[in-house]
Order: structure tokens, then C-alpha cells, then sequence
């Protein structure tokens, strides 16, 4: 197949595609904001002055460079107690690629039209002691049609209970697909993930997988929600595990110089953050996973 | 000339240009040490806790990616009342570079071996009233030989005043040595310092200059240190035009968020971070510039 997907079976896979990842937003701003809600004790005094947050959703469209109508996206976007900054976006675009990005996607060589959605998620905590999270999955349609996706934790002190039982939900989830997923989809997220200038990684890893086009479209959407269902499951327990805690002001000053680094990482090597600036993509939406406040020494 | 300037000539104005950077170093460190020192009343009340600050300064070495030295530099960092972090960096480093970089770098084509020494300097200020600037020269030796640099403004709260007399210096400066200079180097500053992605400038520009080589080493050097001496005698005027003001966390606000604008134009598309990054430079140093403190909506 050399031209752009349209069937009416790929429609309504896109439609349905596109579907799930406002679902899966919806329960995760639902169980977010029930975190919020649950705060008590010490900390919620703490932060007295900040109501138990809700998300706050904006919406943007997209033109292609041709002035078309593009596509766009929601943001959802939650300032709180728990979660000082935590972005959910679902977006769904569609155009032609400019020339010198063409050459780089796979199956854009010779017809340049994409169709894309997905969503895309980064949770920056008030507390130090509880880890931030990136987690995104999508659906890319050009010539070829393939998933891709990956979550990542990022706590400021890693805790090993908490790396095990997130790595451990990630491989049960892959696991359930294929067994070759997992060991493959780890090691991608530990290359993935390195900050090359510093020499290490922006977090504890989980995994990150990309053109996966297995012939079974069904086989791969369901791997692809399973992950995103996985991270609905795995991810508020680890919150709830912390967020009760103290910290001291010298662990809020580590949190931002970790934070530092993980906005040099998204400035500098992140795929969606590149794919979002070039392809016209909305920029508040694109830089919505920035940290609130980040420190460099 | 196809093979690297490695005459006994240019041996002389190699050393002699790094010498002038060290001395350059020196007279602003001094300079600024002062207004350190000056400050009192209101903004010295509320900054009890800081005494007035001194630079603090370390080397580092650099090793050329054969492991052979490859030269190395010093860093000048100064957190203080009136700068929240202030680096002045030297360096002067000499290897070959890596092919592929090999390529962009005009003389270096066929001969890879290269030589640069320079003096960059960025200031974070405590007030958000006072304007952030960042300066920095260089000479560059390749099969060619040539100096580069530039100073730009980037106020928070943009002063009509303070704009004015920062161009006029630079202007100045220039007209002393080329009447093109000043509208050509401004408008590549323009250009320059333009963050795409955001469609706006960091801030109210300033001269950016590379390649300048006119045939005539010693009239090139000359221009270069008057930018520096222009530098140094206009830039602590404007600081002590502000730094007795009060201010408000709004304003305070304001400016995290421009500073996060900032750290996304260093990261994404600065030319001295990136040919740091590339040529094994000291990642320290490189990402001085980086604000003490930074902020995304």
C-alpha cells in the first residue's frame, strides 16, 4: 500500500482509536481529581490556600500549513495540592507533512497526508516524595498505521518498592500480549529516556515502544490500551503511598534541580516535542508537560 | 589556506586573545562585585540572609575525544542581592572536531582541527525590575580565523529608556570601526534571539556577529574588545538605574515565567550550548547560563 489509509475500515479504526483516548483522559482526570478530594492532615493544612483542585479543559484547533483545517486537540490541565501541575492532553491532527519531516516517518516518503491522535500525560506532584509520571499512547495513520506510546516514572527519590511494582504492572501488561514485548519495550524507554549531555537517565525508566505494527491492528490497540489502563491502575497507588508525608525544604530544592534536568530533556531530545514544533502543532498544549517550577544550580 | 593556523603569528594572536578574554573576565567580576556591595536600603533588607557576593571560581579541563588534552576553561559564578546567579565563563579549548560537525563549521571541511577561546557571561537578577543580559566574544581558528559574539537585553518589564541607551552603546561601538557593522549585526540579533516555536523574541536584542574576518586580524580583534568594554560600561548603569526599586510577586511571577521562555531558547536553539554540547565541552559551564529559578504556566 502506497497511499495515504482512508478505507472505511481504517476511518472508523481512527474513529474508535481516537475514542478510547478520550475515555481513558476522562478516568484518569476522575481519578486524579479523586486524590485531590482525598488529601487530608498535614499536608492539605499546608496547601489550605489551594482548594482540592478539578482540571480545567481548553480547546484549540489546528490548521495545516496550507491553511486547511487540521484537526486539534483538548487540554486538561489541573493546578492542586497533590498534583502541582499534572497536563492530560488528547489531541487528533491530520495534513500533509512538510517535505524534510516526510523522509523521517515511516510510509510518508511518497505521500506526505498523516492522521494522528493520542494522549499524552505528565504529572508534576507538590511533594518530593511522590514521583512525577509521563505516560502517552497514539495512533499514527500514513501509508503505513502503527501504535506507539510508553510511560515513564520519575521520582526525585527513587524508592525501590515503587520502581518494582511499576516496572512489574508495565511487564504484566506486556506480558498478556507478548512476551518479547516487554524486555524489548524496557530497554527502548532506557535509551529513550538517557539525558545524553548528563549521562543519565531522567527517571527509573518503565518502557517506550514506537512503530508498532504487528498485522493485527485489534491485537495492537488492545496492547496499547492495556498500557494505558495499566498506568490508571499502577499510578495513583504509588501517589497515594506519599503523598501524606513531610518533606523538608531542602528535598523541595533537590525536586526542582531534578526538574531542571527533565525540562532539559524535553527541550532538548523529546520525539513529541519535536514531532508537536514541527508539525504546526499547539505549543501551550506541546509544552504543557514543562515542570511549574524548575531550578538549574 | 587549507591546512589549520598553526604560524607562529597566529600562535601570538591566539594567546593574545584569550589573554584579553581572562582580562575582561576580571574587570566585570570586579565590576560587578561592586554593585553587590552597593546595594543597601530596602532590597539589602530583604536579601539579610545573602551577604554581599563574590565570585567563586572553578576550572575544568577538556579532553579532545582521542583523550588527548584538549584545553579547558574557568567558570566565574556569583549568586548574590542583586544577581541571582551570575556566570562569566572562560574558556579556551583545541582539538578536531567530529566529522559530522566538522562540516558546519566554515575551514574545518577538510581540515578538522579547530581552536576557540571566548567569554561568555549571562546575569539572572533578583529583580525582576532589572534587566537580565547576556554578553559573550570569541576567536575561532580553523583552516580560517575569525571573531564572533554579541550582547543582548532581556528586561522583564522592557524599558524604553534603558533599550534606547543599551542600542545606542552598541551602536556606537560599532560605527567606531564599520558603519555597516551596526544595522547588520542588529539585525541578525533580530533575528537571532527570535524563540520560533513561541513567535517571539527573548527580549529586545542587542548585535550578534560571526564569520567576522575582513582580512585585517588586529582592526576584527579591536572591534571585538570594544564590544566588551561597551558591555562593561553600559550594563551597570542599567542595573543601578533598577536595583533600589521595590517590586511585587506578580512582578516576581512575571519574570519566572520569562525566564522559562529563556531556558526553552538555550536548550532548543542557542548556538554556543549546542557547539558545547557537541564538541565535549563542560556541560556545567555550557548550561551556566540556565536561570537560578524558572517557571511554565
Amino acid at each position: 500500500m502506497t497511499a495515504f489509509q482512508d478505507t472505511s475500515e481504517v476511518k472508523a479504526r481512527k474513529e474508535s482509536a481516537s475514542r478510547w483516548f478520550a475515555e481513558l483522559r476522562d478516568r484518569i482526570c476522575t481519578a486524579f481529581e479523586a486524590l485531590e478530594a482525598e488529601l487530608e492532615g498535614e499536608n492539605a493544612e499546608r496547601f489550605a490556600h489551594i482548594p482540592p483542585a478539578r482540571f480545567e479543559r481548553k480547546a484549540w484547533d489546528r490548521q495545516d500549513d496550507d491553511g486547511a483545517p487540521g484537526g486539534g486537540g483538548v487540554m486538561s490541565l489541573m493546578r492542586g495540592r497533590v498534583f502541582e501541575k499534572v497536563g492530560v492532553n488528547v489531541s487528533t491532527v491530520h495534513g500533509k507533512f512538510r517535505p524534510e519531516f516526510a523522509q523521517q516517518i515511516p510510509g510518508a516518503e511518497e505521500d506526505p497526508r498523516f492522521w494522528a491522535s493520542g494522549i499524552s500525560l505528565v504529572a508534576h506532584l507538590q511533594s518530593p516524595l511522590v514521583p512525577a509520571v509521563h505516560m502517552n499512547t497514539r495512533h499514527i495513520v500514513t501509508t503505513k498505521s502503527w501504535f506507539g506510546g510508553g510511560a515513564d516514572l520519575n521520582p526525585i527519590y527513587p524508592d525501590e518498592t515503587d520502581t518494582a511494582d511499576f516496572h512489574q504492572a508495565l511487564k504484566t501488561a506486556c506480558d498478556r500480549h507478548d512476551p518479547d514485548y516487554y524486555p524489548r519495550f524496557k530497554e527502548w524507554a532506557d535509551e529513550y529516556f538517557m539525558i545524553p549531555h548528563r549521562g543519565e537517565s531522567r527517571g527509573v525508566g518503565g518502557i517506550f515502544f514506537d512503530y508498532l505494527e504487528s498485522g493485527d491492528h485489534e491485537a495492537d490497540f488492545a496492547f496499547t490500551r492495556d498500557i494505558g489502563e495499566t498506568f490508571l491502575d499502577i499510578y495513583p497507588q504509588l501517589v497515594r503511598r506519599h503523598m501524606y508525608k513531610p518533606w523538608t525544604e531542602e528535598q523541595r530544592q533537590h525536586q526542582l534541580f531534578k526538574r531542571g534536568r527533565y525540562a532539559e530533556f524535553n527541550l532538548i531530545y523529546d520525539r513529541g516535542t519535536q514531532f508537536g514544533l514541527k508539525t504546526g502543532g499547539n505549543v501551550e498544549a506541546i509544552l504543557m508537560s514543562l515542570p511549574p517550577l524548575a531550578a538549574w544550580p
